[in-house]
C-alpha cells in the first residue's frame, strides 16, 4: 500500500505539529503521532475570498478533476459530474446569484459540483432497462455524498498547488436558474461551487479555529456530556478569531442557532425540495 | 498562503504523474503542469477490504479527526460529528448489519460519519430560540455534505499515515439499528462509516480505474455528447481490472443500471425516508 509515494517527513517535528493543532484548536491540545506534509496541508485550510485574476496554470483543471475521481464512489458508480466555468460573464452571473460573492467573478474558475443520476438513467434507456431506484432517498443521498467526497479531493488537490479554495453553497439559493445556465438535464443538481485561483496576497485568510474535538468525536456511542461547556470555550475562541479579522463578533452558537432558526434565514433554500421535484427527483 | 508548507516535490518527474494518470484512466491520457506527493497520494487511493487486526498507532484517531475539522464547513456550522467504534464485539455487530463486510470486524477501528442536528437543537433549546429551519431538505444537503467532506479528508489522512480505508454506505441498509447500537439522539443519522486499518500486504487492492475524464468533466455547460463511446471504453477498461482482481466479468454500465433498476437493489435502503423521518427529519 502505497509503497512508491514517500511522504515528505520534512515537517514532521513536533513544534509544526504543535503549532497546526494550536491554530486550528487554540485549547492546547496537542498532537501524538507521526505528521506529514498532507496532514500540515490539511490543517493549514483556510477558505480564500480574495483572489488575483491570473490564469490557472496549464493542466490544473485536469489535475484536480483527476484527484476529484480518485476519491472513493459508492459501488463505484460515480454519480456525479462537474462543470467548469470558466467564462466571465457566466461566473458574474454566478456571483449574482449567490447572494453577491464577488470572489465568483474574480477567480478563473468555478467548479460546480453535480449530483448525477442522469448518466444512470441514459444508460438505463440504452439498454431499455427500468430506473425504478432513482427515484428513492438513499439514491440521493449516494449521489449528493459522492459529489462530496470528489470535491474534497478536488478542493485538497488544489491547495497542494498553492491555490485557493472556498465552497459556495449558495448556488443553491437559486438552484433553478443555476441549471438552467448549466444546461442540466433532469435528474441532476448543483450540490455546490468550489471556486479555485490564486489566493490575493494583499488580502489573506486566516485559519478558522474548530470545535474542540471532545464536542465533535464520540467513543463507541454518541454523548452530549460536556457539550455545553465545550461550545462555550469556543464561543471565546471564535470571537477572538472574528476579532483579528475585524468581523463583527458574535457568539458562534447565536450564529449557529440564528441559522437554524427560521426558513428566513435559508435565502430561498427553503424551495430546494420544490425544485429538486422540479428536477425529477422524488426523494421517496 | 501555504507559506509555510513546502509539498515534497522528489516525486514530482513525469514518469511518475503519467504512471499514476495510466492506472487511474488506462486511456492514455497525460497530466500536464506540476506534480506533486499529495495529488500522488490522492490518485493511488484504493478502497482496501483486508485488514491486519494491528492497533493503530497512538494519536491516529485525534490527527485523523483533525484533518476532518479542518475541511470547510458549511457557514462554519459544523453540523456533523463522528463515533470512532474501536469495540471488537460492535464492530462484529456492524459487520453483520452491513451485510456481512467482515473488514469492519477485521480492521481495529470503524468511524460512523453522523449528519447532526442535534448539537444546534440543543442550542436552540439553551438559548429558548426556534428551530424551524431543521425541517427543511437544505439543511439535510448542508449537514450531509458536511459529513460527507470532513469524512474524506480524514480517509485521505489515514492514507498519508501508510494505512488503508474503505466507505461502509451499507451502514444505511440497517440504520435504525445502527442508530440505535450508537445511541444515536434525534435528528442525527450515520451517513456512512469509514474502516480504517493496516492493509493486509498478503491480499492488496488495486487502483480501481475510472470513467474518462470527457465523461464527467463538462466544459461551461452539461453535455452528453460523446458519453455513450466514453462509457462503452470504460466498461473494456472495467472488465480488464475485474479479470486482473479475479472479479466476475460484468460491463459496468449494467452494475450501473441494476443498481438503479428495483428497489430490491437498495438491500433495505429503500426505507431510508420512513428511518429519517423516525429520526426527526422532515425533509419539506
Amino acid at each position: 500500500m502505497n509503497t512508491h509515494i514517500k511522504i515528505n517527513a520534512a515537517h514532521s517535528d513536533k513544534s509544526d505539529a504543535d503549532a497546526a493543532f494550536q491554530a486550528r484548536y487554540r485549547d492546547g491540545s496537542q498532537p501524538k503521532g507521526t505528521w506529514n506534509d498532507v496532514l500540515a496541508l490539511q490543517l493549514a485550510h483556510r477558505s480564500v475570498r480574495a483572489y488575483l485574476p491570473d490564469a490557472l496554470p496549464e493542466g490544473t483543471l485536469e489535475t484536480i478533476v483527476a484527484a476529484a475521481q480518485s476519491a472513493a464512489s459508492s459501488s463505484n458508480l460515480q454519480l456525479w459530474s462537474v462543470v467548469a466555468v470558466e467564462d466571465a460573464a457566466t461566473r458574474a452571473r454566478f456571483a449574482e446569484l449567490a447572494n453577491g460573492q464577488k470572489h465568483i467573478a474574480q477567480a478563473p474558475l468555478l467548479l460546480v459540483w453535480l449530483a448525477d443520476l442522469s448518466r444512470a438513467e441514459r444508460q438505463a434507456a440504452a439498454q431499455s432497462l427500468p430506473t425504478e431506484a432513482i427515484d428513492f432517498l438513499d439514491i440521493f443521498v449516494v449521489t449528493t455524498t459522492d459529489a462530496a467526497i470528489a470535491a474534497q479531493n478536488a478542493a485538497l488537490a488544489a491547495e497542494s498547488l498553492g491555490l485557493g479554495t472556498v465552497y459556495i453553497g449558495a448556488l443553491r439559493n437559486r438552484i433553478t436558474e443555476v441549471a438552467a445556465l448549466l444546461k442540466l438535464p433532469p435528474h441532476v443538481y448543483p450540490v455546490f461551487g468550489l471556486v479555485v485561483g490564486h489566493p490575493d496576497p494583499a488580502l489573506p485568510a486566516g485559519i478558522k479555529p474548530r470545535l474542540p474535538q471532545s464536542v465533535v468525536l464520540h467513543r463507541e456511542t454518541y454523548t452530549a456530556a460536556g457539550e455545553a461547556a465545550g461550545v462555550a470555550a469556543y464561543d471565546e475562541r471564535a470571537k477572538a478569531f472574528q476579532k483579528e479579522q475585524g468581523q463583527p463578533i458574535i457568539n458562534w452558537s447565536r450564529q449557529l442557532v440564528d441559522r437554524i432558526g427560521t426558513p428566513a434565514g435559508l435565502n430561498g433554500r427553503e424551495r430546494l425540495r420544490q425544485a429538486l421535484e422540479g428536477f425529477g427527483f422524488k426523494l421517496k
